[in-house]
């Protein structure tokens, strides 16, 4: 019997494809890169992913997970074809279990859909992506994302108690349990978040989840000197205090942000940044004073403090235009996501900002600069004309210098979208011997490299 | 050449030991388990323990790293001899970078020491186990330690960023960096944190370190009915309250602290909780208030709120005695530590109290009953005399039954002091087929089984 029928009898005919019109919408996520798969398959539950993978592996068949495809590193694009898992019909959410403060969730639930559930009981699960409305969580997990808030609450890797896995042979595993701590044996719960597919896939999730905060407010500072304003990040919290979010703009992406909604009205300037605190009433209104005075304090000028919802709601969607905003400043072009999130030390961030300052200057190319400065995450935007293959050759170098311009500060090539295949070529320069381990982990637990072949650097 | 003199050219003569006397002083540690290394050696550098490692590969001898032997499960406990790594000697603090939020520290610093050395600059290190004054940062972290404030702080796991670990073939590897998160590549350093030494010898670790908080209070609440107070940990948390200690004494630890130093008087009662809260001082106000009121509404009675931090110091030096103060109760008895460690899920902890009380009385053995209420990790003492065959019988039994009662509600065998051998037969009843990727794991990163043999169920 062959591949396509048994792949049906699996899952019914209705959610399998081998229509190339239907695996061309599974040959790309959100970034550049391409690769077409052979089947594309629509499971439901457990046991059909793992019936699946169990054919793939009896037939050395590739097999990539796929969320909503708002990757952007190639996470998710089969390079070696084979068999593309369309999560996206395992998306519900099973248990939201309050007094034990965690969820069980199926892959596919898309990350806003859990935040809605969850609001009415007044909790939230922290990590929010950029992409939220979109993205599902086994994305997110298994490319470790995080967001705008976690150089407060952390990263997807704090909130994940549990995972169902279902392993190259077609084993189904539990990785950790509902305890909200554990001593006992390895944390492969960890080991599976983000590793972006090529460990195993992920059937089922329990998250930790947390009150929702009492009370927010957020600070706007304005900046004429962009180091200064990477300067703040670390002063304030040298003074103990814990931002919730802390995001900055440059003076690329806040003119793109101006021209893409005009009632913005940002000042002109250098560098903006938007920081939020959270938590009790009483506290957020001394935590906003003390972050408005330490921005005084390094020069920032235009410095407002917004408490009502509202005010924060107009403030926090300018600050998300951004990633769209950048093809405004040059019409015609398309923004390519590549070296894009690189993050750095927080001390780092001044040096890294007049790095990609210079990087732009030397290809005569826009980067805008933003992102989660409160982490060291930096996402620069660049757009091209698609079109235009020496475009495409100064687009790739800019990206390469901002890649090793981060390493060479102690920073990472990605801080939260993942290596996928855009980015494979820098895991030996950034790990060194630990890519050596990884790999001897990758062929241990999947010796026939099934699972998302060339990704993340390990061959 | 024998490898004892070849020990000797690694770390000169003086760090080194094959004499009985010595040996013996490292064949146990703070549990019942026992073994003696057939060689001592106290490493200075990273340099001599891949040297050491690289000459045990070669001769297939055993290498097990010790830290303060504070360890509770037979960690650091050689069960097939060979050579002992006594880390004390490697206990600097290397950089203190609090513009990076971070510390880098060697594995045999001991926990307090690095505190003490935080506290001027505002800052601390969260995880704080009962044992900080001995226990040191290597052994914390290879056994995912935490303490009292995992609650609001999470564990050991939180806070590192970056390992350098000597593997087993010698290979000095780094696991992260500097950076206060990354999507790249797998998370080894989440990996080598809990694995008790069985795949690489820590030798440096970088930590994330966080501000003091301003204000401190403590909630004391007692309870005449032993459910209610573990029906108040989940109930506190439902509205929203994130106490950064929750601690809980049965009746039978408050009889023994009383009979330890009878100027605490505790009323006596069925259960005392001990709940801190932290943050900005008018957030603690009115968070501590809250907390009582839940206490109450819960049944508690004499609720009593500290501010001070004399009084919080009492209070936690109460707490503190309860490790100790098992033996009161039963003069001429020495406490073993065996099936001290299990957590359950919040919602469980009345049936695991429940659970506790009934394998006490089923065995006429006094069990007292403490821990982290807060994540659901209960520690229990329990004393004998260790001379009596038939005391040991009943003890192990007990034990037995206090781990199969957590696995029952979905626990853990160990909530934070680790599985090394007095827990390795419970990991396939725990972890089911996720203890096959352990092995496969194991397996691949040390082939010839020299690191810790015969920990954590692996084999």
């Amino acid at each position: 019997m062959d591949i396509f029928t048994r792949l049906q009898d699996i899952v019914t005919s209705s959610r399998v494809s081998n229509d190339p019109a239907e695996l061309y919408c599974y040959s790309s996520d959100a970034s550049y890169i391409k690769g077409t798969p052979d089947y594309v398959v629509m499971p439901r539950t457990t046991a059909e992913v793992s019936d699946i993978v169990e054919l793939a592996q009896e037939n050395r068949i590739p097999v990539v997970a796929r969320g909503a495809g708002t990757g952007l590193a190639g996470g998710a694009v089969p390079l070696c074809g084979g068999i593309v898992l369309d999560m996206s019909r395992m998306n519900r959410i099973l248990e939201i279990d309050i007094r034990n403060l965690q969820v069980l969730v199926e892959p596919g639930l898309v990350h806003a859909d859990l935040n809605r559930a969850l609001e009415p009981y007044g909790f939230f699960f922290p990590p929010d992506p950029g992409s939220s409305e979109m993205c599902t969580m086994g994305g997110l997990i298994a490319n470790r994302g995080s967001g705008m808030r976690s150089v407060k609450y952390g990263t997807v890797t704090d909130y994940v108690l549990d995972l169902e896995v279902v392993m190259p042979d077609g084993a189904v595993i539990r990785t950790g349990g509902m305890v909200m701590k554990s001593a006992s044996g390895y944390d492969l719960t960890s080991l599976m978040v983000g590793s972006e597919g090529t460990l195993g896939i992920i059937t089922l999730a329990r998250l930790k989840i947390h009150p929702l905060p009492e009370a927010r407010a957020a600070v706007l500072a304005h900046f004429n000197d962009l180091e200064a304003a990477g300067r703040t990040v670390p002063a304030i919290m040298e003074k103990g205090i814990m931002p919730s979010a802390c995001e900055l703009m440059d003076s690329t992406t806040i003119k793109a942000v101006n021209m893409y909604d005009a009632n913005l009205a940002i000042p002109d300037c250098e560098a903006m940044l938007l920081i939020e605190v959270d938590g009790s009433p009483c506290s957020v209104e001394s935590g906003a004073a003390r972050v408005a005075g330490c921005c005084r304090e390094l020069g920032a000028f235009n410095v407002t403090i917004a408490f009502s919802e509202a005010e924060m709601k107009e403030l926090w969607a300018a600050r998300r235009l951004a990633g769209a905003a950048v093809t405004r400043l040059n019409p015609g072009r398309t923004r390519v996501y590549i070296g894009e999130d690189v993050a750095v030390p927080l001390s780092a961030i001044p040096e890294m900002l007049r790095e990609i300052r210079n990087i732009s200057k030397r290809h005569g190319l826009t980067i805008m600069t933003y992102g989660h400065a409160g982490d060291g995450n930096l996402h620069t935007g660049m757009a091209i004309d698609t079109r235009d293959r020496e475009q495409w050759e100064v687009l790739k170098k800019a990206a390469d210098d901002i890649h090793r311009a981060a390493l060479r500060l102690h920073g990472t090539v990605s801080g939260e979208h993942g290596i996928g295949s855009a980015r494979g070529i820098y895991m030996n320069q950034e790990h060194g011997g630990a890519l050596n381990v990884m790999v001897s982990i990758k062929r241990a637990l999947d010796p026939h490299n099934i699972m998302n072949p060339l990704k993340v650097g390990l061959e």
